[in-house]
């Protein structure tokens, strides 16, 4: 049994006896993250009463780990005092994370219990775009003047840190402009006497307001830092984005890129939490497009009808070609979608990926041929119809390569998301292509 | 013109004119991550040149962001004095990533101009199996003593800190045992004459040596830490891991899952970085058994010869059909797989998966049904054609939801990788299943 269920069965039991105070107990001891994952497994009444054994100061943390749908029924279920307790304990870039789910009477509930400052920047907050650098920021982070000598950045640390999201990196200002960054570790190291502006770092990093947050993810893969500095136009701080909310747009991120390469529109929720209706809305538009593409494969199938009346046994091999084509293509396509969505791969290396491709497609392709025509030598003693598909095979293999690893970089040219051509859409495409080889060549070695 | 052109201009400029004071001038202002991918246009005597001229410290930094081959590369042409200031500075964990990628005898000569201290550490961790917490871990994090007042243990980071990877989480250890964390914030916020026994937090999440690095990359994502200690199986601190490796681990994760969901075994380095013939070793494997099992469905086909043969026009709906089939298919599972891997569904949610899918799956299929009943009455005007179709899409979109939903959870039950399950796989299982119920469905309808 695991810790999990351990726990879980502990809580229950008590919770039956209503002794509350070995509840307490056990709780006090479990980490903010595990007791939220705990708390899914009760119903609403309990976890409001489980929540109010909770010390005070873990359980706003705890409230900060769970899914929107709990927060929003413990709320419901808060007095004002309550939830003012919560919003308190809170930072901002949680507190505006969670309002962006909640129904409008919560939010109001919300906002009025917040203090007039708090109100001030989440309203401010909330009106930037959802995937924008503004929209993840938090404002509580630590600032200094660069006049302050060590020691006493260090003092005004020890003062104002408790409320702040994260004092490891502090931010030098100057009319509220960023001019420098010091991390603690170079506070610490420093000698007590010197300057501010001596020992911080001018060489900075720093995202706009308006910036997508992929550009954020990407920051912080490239530069391994602990927080990243938001400014405005005019180089004005006005918020940090820091590691934690960035790890959770990498994970977006690439949750977004699995859907859209399994031809679905992206969705921000969990699989559970996203209904039947909104699953299909997600899924039916992508696969109406493709049914009705390959239509045209169809009517390539219908003109060569004469050819399959004479030979019916082709028919039986358009599945293996077809296959093989859409996953030498599907192979081609992930690979590059991901070496662009990494940085590893740019617009402009076209030609060496497809220089690449073309070698990989002719060894391939000559593998999977000489494997096929002699499997079908020795089951079928045709030759003419081994030759056939040995051919077809090494055309559809070389294309479908070409065809997957050019269509998401020809994507990303014109901007479009190149996730979009992979699997599926180029699978669609490789279909006709595959089978209009197939009928061509075999009209030209059988004489029908 | 970007960044990143402009400093390539004027850094080629300034070469060609052998200018090395401003050379230094504009590189010493850059961040060592930019410095690493500058380097990257140069040739490799010009890179020695240009390493050559920063400043000690951000020589180290940079050299630590750039790729194996360019680390090579320097080594090779580096003086044994210039390879152990590199080393000096270096953390344990980086320099046992780039022996990681070493040839045998640049290896040699780097352990031969560590320390003996680094030495004996390096060889330790390169003994941990390659996707092990032990081989992520490094050795420099701050211990502290849980007797130490606050004060004493700030003046003590203040003293080794230094050298340390990170000193934002400290740990207590008593008799080597893992006993404690404290964070810097809290040693800051706490009065100086106030224990280490007192802050410190004693609800540890840490990990064991062996443990696997997706486990390692759960925790930081459940947890929002900044560093995990590592523990040997007597709880003996060993080491810990850092959130920038914790990062990059999650973004290995996922490009092997991209791998996998499109049949390809994974790789470790980039694109342009695998040759020509380790792709094709890759992908290979996995076309040839796909295209073997292709052959079923082509046996299937070839059991209906007489039906093809008596009513050919059935051929050039099976690219509709199977294509349909596999999107459906992939869609189901793609979700599956990425749900798994997030741990927001497990194996034990089978069943609400499936009762989703297959309410999912009635919605889709009579639409899809729908939309192509009526173009084959408008365009082809056949009822009984119209018919079979609509029962076979039903048929075959609720049977690939169900096998794209199910196999992936199945190969987590019997602990195999569920992304294999993904795209190809299913897609073969799912035409041959489509390709047999497409024609037993029109054997009943029509006279043959």
């Amino acid at each position: 049994m695991d810790e999990e269920t351990i726990l879980y069965q502990q809580v229950s039991e008590y919770l039956g006896q209503k002794n509350f105070n070995r509840l307490r107990e056990i709780m006090t001891n479990e980490n903010p993250a595990d007791l939220a994952l705990l708390f899914k497994d009760f119903e609403e009444k309990d976890v409001l009463l489980l929540y109010r054994l909770l010390p005070k100061e873990l359980a706003a943390d705890t409230f900060s780990y769970m899914e929107s749908d709990m927060q929003e029924d413990l709320i419901n279920g808060f007095s004002d005092k309550e939830l003012r307790e919560v919003l308190d304990q809170s930072f901002i870039d949680d507190t505006v994370d969670m309002i962006e789910e909640m129904p409008a009477n919560v939010v109001s509930r919300i906002l009025r219990n917040c203090d007039a400052q708090s109100r001030n920047t989440i309203n401010q907050i909330l009106k930037y775009p959802e995937d924008s650098a503004g929209s993840l920021m938090t404002i509580e982070y630590v600032n200094l003047s660069k006049n302050l000598t060590v020691g006493e950045a260090i003092s005004r640390i020890r003062r104002v840190g408790p409320d702040k999201e994260t004092i490891y990196t502090c931010y030098v200002t100057e009319a509220r402009k960023l001019i420098g960054i010091v991390s603690v570790k170079d506070l610490l190291i420093a000698k007590d006497e010197q300057l501010i502006s001596d020992i911080m770092e001018t060489n900075l990093i720093s995202v706009d307001t308006m910036e997508d947050k992929e550009v954020v993810a990407h920051h912080f893969q490239k530069y391994d830092i602990l927080a990243l500095p938001v400014v405005d136009r005019e180089s004005r701080l006005v918020g940090i984005i820091t590691f934690d909310d960035a790890m959770d747009v990498i994970q977006e991120e690439n949750t977004e890129d699995f859907s859209k390469m399994a031809a679905m529109v992206p969705i921000d929720d969990s699989y559970f939490k996203t209904g039947v209706f909104s699953q299909v809305k997600n899924r039916i538009l992508w696969l109406l497009i493709l049914m009705l593409t390959s239509a045209v494969t169809g009517a390539i199938i219908a003109q060569f009808e004469a050819t399959i009346e004479a030979i019916p046994i082709l028919v039986s091999f358009m599945p293996m070609l077809t296959g093989t084509g859409g996953n030498c293509s599907s192979q081609s396509s992930s690979l590059i979608i991901r070496g662009l969505a990494l940085g590893e791969i740019k617009t402009g290396d076209w030609f060496r990926v497809l220089w690449k491709e073309i070698r990989i497609a002719i060894i391939i392709s000559a593998i999977l041929a000489a494997v096929n025509g002699l499997r079908i030598l020795i089951f079928y003693h045709n030759p003419t119809l081994a030759l056939v598909l040995t051919i077809s095979i090494i055309a559809t293999v070389i294309l479908s390569k070409m065809i997957g690893s050019l269509l998401p970089i020809l994507a990303k040219k014109i901007r479009l998301d190149p996730a979009v051509m992979a699997g599926p859409l180029v699978t669609t495409i490789v279909d006709t292509c595959a089978t209009l080889i197939y009928f061509v060549i075999a009209l030209q070695f059988f004489d029908i």
